[in-house]
């Protein structure tokens, strides 16, 4: 249905399917690839994000402008990562429904709103034309960078991707002192160790846990064609040690 | 296969998916989606259904326009609300197989047949041109509106969908009696009670049953971050007392 | 993230979803559904197939054009079925990394390397100008066709569709034999007879195995409405006797 409100609206605007693999009321994983997707896309483009447990609740909606690119969702958290790593640009709260279904009364607020705001944006309608002046968007309580300590790092899981792999909070730019130390660094995943930083999972034999930095620039924990978030679950402690 | 084929026919027509989620046999599922959509997308567009467990069987494929949206599938019961609830403006047989691949003889029609009508209707092509006169399509044995009765109202589930919510038969325009009635209506899923209607699921404590208007305009009942298909089944009695 | 890529490069390229439904590490599943789909589409596409359990190790990345199509992949013997049986009309390796992101340094190939070469190729590039010669891909070690005996043709599974149904290396082609011969040809798949060469899984009742030539043009084996794959295994002998 949001398809069809946007190529009503908008009927040369390519669209093109993220993903439909979040988990019903998993924001934290919405708001994590929101972000890692983000500045892949031309400028101009338009996020659509319909994760949203909260309907029918006070929960505003948003419409946000980060380095150059467009999102539209919710207010519950989605925006965390975008918002605090990416160029803020401009935020709006948008309120309009457009109903262009006689028949229908009852609000989806993706396709009555979200969808209709998404095709303005993106035949270049300008972002304070669609709602008031937003001040600061719904933040989940998560850190998006490992805290350092006197051994090296200790940082947790941002998200699970779906090969069950845990994407950390250690950023490659945070493992400078990492790479330098004498003996080098080893990873602990909860206590337990898992060796040294490799450079990918094919390092280690199959069904052996192994920690690289993965293509987002973040540290992962993964078993080798296995799932880490089921030996290790989905929110454990990461420490990177060479103190 | 099917976007190829449609590509190859029509290179400047977009190819969107609605869905790929319907499991294999459920028409009633498809032919509910299909209906559910049907407007939201702009005038011209082709709705491509290829859910066909009668394959290789007798049954014909069909070509429709319908309140200004074509159709085209199998004549399986996919049509069931879209003929009984939209405006009917043609109906043809589509028989000519298109065979584009000399070296492959046995037939898939979604391939071979259905996905070239869809290109042709959606490059303009008049419905008229790609078959003969139809008839009236096979309908599925399914009430699309719930029954009155000296209590109110007795209905049942049309569609399940992926969270698990039954969509119900009972139409909001069927609640206008609801609405008056003092001390208000209550649901009851086989006999259960469920409550009065509310406004979202967020209306009840997480694990609770609720019933409210949904997004299409029709009565759904939840579980609030759980399966209402789970508790109930998925073809309950449902029923809106206020007599 | 690959379509993102692809979008910023080629921004009037259509990008469609051919499937995410390949298991990790399946490369056989994704080798039999490039090979399967590629006809299909219009001369000119770009299959970008990114099913790579290798990534990180030393494997090379591939761009070919067979039959008017390109295709853009790790060469880990996705081309297996593409190569043997299409019409080889080039071959590159592609090295050079394209960073459009300078924050991350961790390469991910799919999105760095494929999607960018992908997009090139889209959009009008000639194949020369993005690799060196490759010499031939590597190439799984599973016979295309099924081997003539005695008794008529002793094959294999070569994939396992989404409905649970083998598809085998028995081409249509090969039971001209069987056709003629008196009292027709018996299917064995695992020594247990499976009936004649029916025309479709609906010729028999629901529960029942049947043979039949799909739409691929090849034997497949299904079980009427359950899966052929949790009868049989994934990979057993299909056998045809009609001697």
């Amino acid at each position: 249905m949001l398809k069809g409100v946007i190529l009503s609206a908008a009927p040369h605007v390519q669209v093109v399917d993220v993903t439909h693999e979040v988990e019903p009321y998993d924001v934290q994983r919405a708001a994590f690839l929101v972000w890692q997707c983000w500045s892949w896309f031309p400028e101009g483009a338009v996020h659509l994000v319909v994760v949203d447990p909260g309907v029918g609740t006070e929960r505003r909606l948003l419409a946000g402008r980060y380095s150059g690119r467009y999102v539209v969702a919710p207010d519950n958290g989605i925006l965390t990562f975008v918002h605090r790593l990416l160029e803020a640009e401009g935020l709006r709260v948008v309120e309009q429904p457009v109903c262009a279904h006689p028949e229908v009364s009852a609000t989806f607020h993706g396709r009555d709103i979200l969808a209709p705001v998404a095709a303005r944006l993106a035949v270049g309608e300008r972002l304070e034309a669609v709602g008031r002046p937003a001040g600061g968007p719904v933040l989940l309580a998560v850190e998006e960078r490992a805290r350092e300590t006197s051994l090296g790092l200790e940082g947790a899981a941002l998200s699970v991707d779906r090969f069950g792999t845990l994407v950390t909070n250690v950023w490659q730019q945070q493992l400078a002192g990492a790479r330098k130390a004498e003996g080098g660094a080893i990873v602990f995943v909860d206590g337990e160790e898992v060796g040294p930083i490799r450079s990918t999972y094919g390092d280690v034999p199959v069904g052996e846990a192994v920690a690289y930095v993965g293509s987002g620039g973040l540290l992962e924990v993964a078993v080798h064609r296995g799932r880490a978030c089921e030996r290790f679950g989905r929110s454990p402690v990461v420490e990177v040690r060479w103190g």
